[in-house]
C-alpha cells in the first residue's frame, strides 16, 4: 500500500538565485551585478587551510573527517542540542575514546540537517554538496549512508587534491597562518613547486605576545632557536620577530595576523616592558598578572605596528572574542571547538595610540575585523573613513552570514563608503568551503548594490564597477604589501 | 450644511494580512505558512495575569480599569505627553486623590490615540478591540463613549470571565508568576477545579534574593513561616528556597523567574554568603552595601541553577532592566508605572560561572532574555548554539514588536539556529492582549520564513515545519520539566 | 575612429523617485506620502551655519572654497585614501602653506567622486549640484573644470546669495549657533532688518563648561566682560551664564545645545564646584584631572537644566563624540577635520539625575541626540516614551542617512512612538545642502510609512498626517521655548 512504501529522498538542488534578493525588479538588477562577479578568480587573504595540505597534496580523508569532525561551525550546532563532543569523534586531550565511526558520525550530522535551517552552515554546505561534491540528496537520516557514498566517490577521484583544487576552485591566491616560529619549510617546498606566490603564508605571533599561553616559554624558547636570536633578553625577542617577519617577507607573505580579547594598543615604557618580559620569562610561573597579560599584548600591538612600518606587512587585527569560554570542554578537547564567544569591544580609544603613531604613515596598512556589530556605524566606519591607514575588513566568523553581510553593508558603507573596505576576506579551514564563500559574498553584494540602483541613490554601471571591486581588485589591493 | 455635519467615525477593521509582508510574493507564501499555525493552541509559560483572576472568576471591571489602568504601556505614552498619572487613574501609594470616573479616563485614552501608532500596543489594541471586544469604531475623542460601552458590553457577557475564555483565546497552558513566598493556595483551588495542569505557577524568588528591596527582612520572614524552616540562618534560607520550589514543583510548575538588574552569576564563598545573608537580616539597617546587594544575587544566581539541577525547573532569566528610575513617580505611585528603563547588559562573562558549573549538565535547562538587541548576534546566539543547556527566549518588553521580533531572527538565527530558541513566549498582564501576541508572532515568524523560502534558503515545507514549532512545539519543548 | 573620440561626459540628473522604496507598490503610498511634505517649509533649529553669513549677506567664494574645504565629511573621505589635508585647501594653524588654487582642489574633488558611493555626501551633493547650482555633468577628472564653472556661473548671480536663499530653499525658521561669549551683535543686525525671528541664536557654552579647552580662562575672562559680571567666582559664573541666557532669549533664541563627550549629569556640590571652579581658574595650569574635567561638565549640563526651568530655552544634548582623535591632524589643522569618533554612550544612568529633578517638569524640555545607535531602542526610545520634558532628536551626523535615518525609525518608533521624536532637525555647516537633507528626510519617512500602511498597521491618512508632523509641525513644537 501506498503509505508505506518508503518515501523518495528529497532532491537537493541549489537554485541560480539563491540568496539573490526575492524583489522581482531588485533581482533582476543583482542577476545583471552578479554576472560581472560570478566567475572571477578568488582572493583568499585569511585562510586556515594547514599549508601541509598542499605542501604534501594527499587525498582527503572520508566525508566526516573532512566535514563534519574539524569543522566547529557544524560540531557546535549538534553538541548544542545534547550530542557530546565524543559522540562526534572529535579527539580528547587526553587520548579518550571518542567516535571512530565515521559512517556513524555522518549519520549524527545528517540526523541534525534541520537544526542548520537558516544558517550559513546550511547555506555552505549546500553548495558544497552540489557543487563540489556532485551529492543529489538531501542530508537526513535515512539518505547519510547515500551521501556519504557519494561524496567518499568523489573524494577518491584523482582530481581531487588540495592543489588541483586551487584552479577547480579558481582560487588565485591564498594565504595559510603560520606561526612566528615557523620555519616555512613546507612553504620553502611550494615555491620549489612553483606555488610560491600562489599560496603564501601570513605571519601570526600570537602565541608569543600572549604571556598567559601555557607554552609560552617553550615557543620564546622555539623563537630563539628558528631566528638565531637569543630571546632571552627583551630586546633579543623584538629582534627575533623581527628577524621571522623577514623571513615571512622573503618567503611572499603580505600579512600578519593578531587575535587578541581587546583591540587595546597602548605601548608600555620600553624599559617596563623589557622587565615584564623578563618576569614573565624567568619569573616564578603564574607571577605576572591579568592585567600584565593584557598590557603586554597592547604594547606588542603597537610594536608589531611599528615593525609593520619598516617591512610592510598588512596588519589584520581581530579581536574581540573570549576563547575557550568552557573550561571543561576545553580541558577535554582543546581549543577551537565551538566554545569561543564573543564580547563587545572598543575600538575608538583603544586603537588611538597606534593611530596617533603609524595612523596617517603611508607605510602602514591595518584591515579591522569585529565579531561586535554594534562598532560598524559608530567606531569602524568613522575611524577608516578618516584614517589612511586603515581598511575595514569583511564580516568575520559569526558575520559572516547573508544577514550579517547585509547589515555591514548597511551600516558601515553610508560612512565608511565602498572604497576604505577590504572587499571580501573569508575565513575557514574547511577548504571546501571557500567557493561557497565568496559566492555568497557576491550575491549579497549584489544584492545591495540593486537596491541602491533602484533608488536610484548609484547607477548600474557604477554599481557593477564597485561589485567587481569588492570580490576581487579590493581584496588584492588592501592586502597588497606597503 | 456639508460642513457642519458630524463626521461618520471611522469604521475600526483589522486586515486578514496585517503585519504580513508587503511584497506580494513574500505575502503569498507568508499566508501559506501563517495559515498552518493561525489557530494553533497557545503556550503561554510567561505569564503576569494574576493567578485569582482563574481562582476567582470574576467577570472583569469596567473598560478603563481593564484596558487602560493596569497597562503601564498603554499609560506611560500618555505621561510622555504630559499627562499626570494621576488623571489615568494610577492609584497613588498615599492613597492620595486620582481620577476615578473611568469614562473619563477612557476619554483621556481614546483621545490619546495617535500617540500609538507604530507601536505594538497600537496593534494589539486593535486586534482586541475588533476580536476580543467587537468594537467597530475607532478610539478617538468623539467615540470614547462609544468605544467604552461597546466593551462594557461584551464585559457583561456571561461567558467573559477569565476561565471562559481560556477556551476562547485556544490557552492549552498559562503560568503565573508567583513569590517564593506565595502559598499556593489559588492554584490549589485551581487543581480541586480541574485546571491544575493547565494554569501552573512559576517560582519567583526576586523578592528574597535582592538584599536591598525595602520588604526583604519581612519576607524572609514569610518565607520562614511558609516553609516551616527557619529562615534565620543562611542554611535555613537555602533549606526555605529548596522547599519552597518542592512545593511549586507538586503544584505543577515548569519553571523559575529570575528578574535581577544585570546576568552576574558569579558565586561567593559559602561562608562568605552566609555572613552577608546574617547582615542583611541581622545588622544595622542600610548597612548592605550596593555591591554587596549586587553580589549576593549574582550568587544566588548561581544557586538558583543549582537547585534546578536537583528539581528540573527550567530557569528563566530576565536581566537588564533599571526599575523605577524615577524617584518620585516610584514615590507615589509604586512600580510597574513605565519607568522602567533598560541598561546595557553583558552575558558572556557575566553567565560563565553558571556555565562553566551547569552548562553541559543535562539535568538543566536556561532560558535567556533581553531588553539590550545589541547581544543577539554577539553573545547570545553563541552562547545558545554551543551550550546545551541554553535556549534563547521569545523577544522581550520593547522586543514583543513587529520590528522587534523581525530584527531578533535575522541576527539570532544564523548563529543560534532556530532550534536553540523557545518558541514565541508572551510576556504580559494584560490578559485580553495574549491572543494579539502570539498572533503578531506567528505572522512576524512567518514573514521571515516567507523571506528564506524566495531566497531559496529554506523549503517551504520546511518553513512551514519550523513555523509550527516556533508557535507551539519549542516552547513546550523548552519548559519542559527536566 | 570611434575608440579615440572623447567620450560624452555622463550627464548628471537627479531620480524624481531617489531614496524611495524600490517595491512598486510601497513607492506609489510612499510618493502619496511625500507629496504632502515635499514643499513645506523648513525648520532649521540646529545649524551651524556662521551668522556673520547672513548678517553680511555677501556672495560665496568659489565652489571648492563652498562645497569641498569646509566640508569636513568631504574632506576627510579624499583624506581617508591618502591625500594630504594640506592639498585639499585645508588651512594650516601655522600658516603654513597649503593649496591655493580652487580649480585644483576642485580636480581632486571630482576624481575622488567614486569614493562617495554609497554615502549620503553623494546623495546631498548630486541634489545640490542639479537643484541648488544647475550642474548637467557628472563630476570625475574630465570634468572638473566644466562643473566648477557652471557653479562659479551660479555663485555670481546676485539672487545667489544667503538671504536670498532663505527664500529661495524655502527655510522658515533658521538657528545658528554662538559661543556663551558672543555679543550677538550679529542677530542684533538681522533684527534690525526684519529677520530677528528668522534666523535665530543659540546659546552653546561648550567652551565655559569644559575645563581642559586650552581657552578656557580666557573664554571665562571674556565671559565676564560680555555679561559685565565678575566670573572670578563660581557664583559670578553662574550669574553670568544667567545673564547670557537672557540675552540670547531677548535676541530670539530658543534652544541651547550641550556637545560633551558623556551623557552624565550628576550635580557636584554647590561647595565642590565653587572649589573646583577656583582651581581651573587660578591654581596651577594642568592641575585639573581628567576626572574633575568630567564631573564639573556633569554638574554644568545639570545646572544648565536648571536654568532651562527659569528661561524656557530648549536643551539640545549631543553627547558621545571624541573629538580630535589624531592629535597630529589637530595640531596642524584645528578641529573638525573629520577626525571625530563616536564611543559607546550611555544614557540610562546618565541621564537620571538630570531626569530626577526635572523630567516631569513642565517648564523643562531636552532632546537627546546620539551617534550610538544601539542606544535607541535600548535607552532612548524607553525613556522618551516615559518622561513628558523629553523628545528624541533626529539621527545625527554619521546617521543621517537613508540607512541611519530607516534604521532610526525601525528602533525608536515602536517604544517612543513618533510623537516623542523632534522631527527631523539638520545639523550642518553647508549651507547649500540643508534642502537635500531636510528633503532626504521627507523621502526616508514616507518610505516607512508606507511600509505600514501596506502592512496594514496605520491608515493612509494617518501617515500623511504623520509625515507632515514629523517634517514641519513636530520641529516646530519640540523647539517651542517653554
Amino acid at each position: 500500500m501506498a503509505s508505506t512504501a518508503p518515501t523518495a529522498p528529497t532532491r537537493l538542488t541549489i537554485h541560480p538565485d539563491r540568496a539573490l534578493p526575492l524583489d522581482p525588479q531588485q533581482r533582476e538588477v543583482a542577476r545583471e551585478i552578479y554576472a560581472e562577479t560570478a566567475t572571477l578568480p578568488l582572493i583568499c587573504m585569511h585562510g586556515h587551510v594547514e599549508v601541509e595540505a598542499f605542501a604534501q597534496n594527499r587525498p582527503f580523508a572520508d566525508p566526516a573527517q573532512l566535514l563534519v569532525v574539524p569543522d566547529h561551525y557544524v560540531t557546535r550546532m549538534i553538541v548544542s542540542q545534547g550530542a557530546t563532543p565524543e559522540s562526534l569523534g572529535i579527539p580528547r586531550v587526553d587520548g579518550g575514546p571518542v567516535e571512530t565511526d565515521s559512517r556513524e558520525i555522518f549519520r549524527r550530522f545528517c540526523s541534525s540537517w534541520k537544526l542548520y535551517r537558516g544558517t550559513p552552515s546550511r547555506y555552505w554546505l549546500e553548495h558544497e554538496l552540489v557543487n563540489v561534491f556532485g551529492v543529489d540528496v538531501e542530508p537526513g537520516p535515512d539518505t547519510a549512508d547515500l551521501v556519504f557514498d557519494q561524496i567518499a566517490a568523489r573524494l577518491a577521484a584523482p582530481d581531487f587534491r588540495p592543489r588541483q583544487l586551487l584552479d577547480q576552485f579558481r582560487i588565485e591566491l591564498i594565504a595559510t597562518t603560520d606561526a612566528a616560529t615557523s620555519r616555512l619549510e613546507h612553504h620553502a617546498l611550494l615555491a620549489a613547486d612553483g606555488l610560491g606566490a600562489r599560496v603564501v603564508p601570513t605571519f601570526r605571533p600570537d602565541a608569543v605576545v600572549h604571556l598567559d599561553r601555557p607554552t609560552w616559554r617553550a615557543d620564546i624558547a622555539e623563537l630563539g632557536a628558528v631566528s638565531g636570536i637569543d630571546t632571552g633578553s627583551y630586546a633579543g625577542y623584538l629582534a627575533a620577530l623581527r628577524e621571522r617577519r623577514a623571513a615571512f617577507v622573503a618567503a611572499g607573505a603580505l600579512a600578519s595576523d593578531h587575535g587578541h580579547l581587546s583591540a587595546d594598543t597602548t605601548p608600555m615604557d620600553a624599559s617596563a616592558a623589557a622587565e615584564l618580559y623578563a618576569q614573565a620569562l624567568h619569573g616564578e610561573p603564574g607571577s605576572v598578572t591579568a592585567a600584565q597579560v593584557h598590557a603586554f599584548a597592547a604594547h606588542m600591538l603597537f610594536q608589531m605596528a611599528a615593525m609593520a612600518c619598516e617591512d610592510g606587512l598588512v596588519m589584520q587585527i581581530h579581536p574581540g572574542v573570549l576563547r575557550d569560554h568552557h573550561d571543561g570542554v576545553f580541558a577535554a578537547h582543546g581549543q577551537d571547538k565551538g566554545f569561543d564567544i564573543p564580547v563587545a569591544t572598543e575600538y575608538t580609544r583603544a586603537l588611538r595610540p597606534l593611530l596617533q603613531a603609524f595612523g596617517t604613515d603611508p607605510r602602514f596598512r591595518a584591515i579591522l575585523f569585529t565579531v561586535d556589530e554594534t562598532v560598524y556605524s559608530r567606531e569602524l566606519a568613522p575611524l577608516a573613513g578618516a584614517y589612511p591607514s586603515l581598511r575595514l575588513g569583511a564580516p568575520w566568523w559569526f558575520l559572516d552570514s547573508p544577514e550579517g553581510m547585509r547589515r555591514f553593508r548597511e551600516t558601515a558603507t553610508e560612512t565608511a563608503g565602498f572604497y576604505n573596505t577590504s572587499g571580501f576576506v573569508d575565513d575557514t579551514r574547511a577548504y571546501a568551503s571557500i567557493p561557497a564563500r565568496h559566492d555568497l559574498s557576491r550575491r549579497v553584494d549584489a544584492g545591495f548594490l540593486a537596491r541602491l540602483v533602484l533608488e536610484h541613490r548609484l547607477r548600474l554601471d557604477e554599481a557593477i564597477e564597485t561589485a567587481v571591486d569588492l570580490a576581487y581588485h579590493l581584496p588584492k589591493l588592501a592586502y597588497a604589501r606597503r
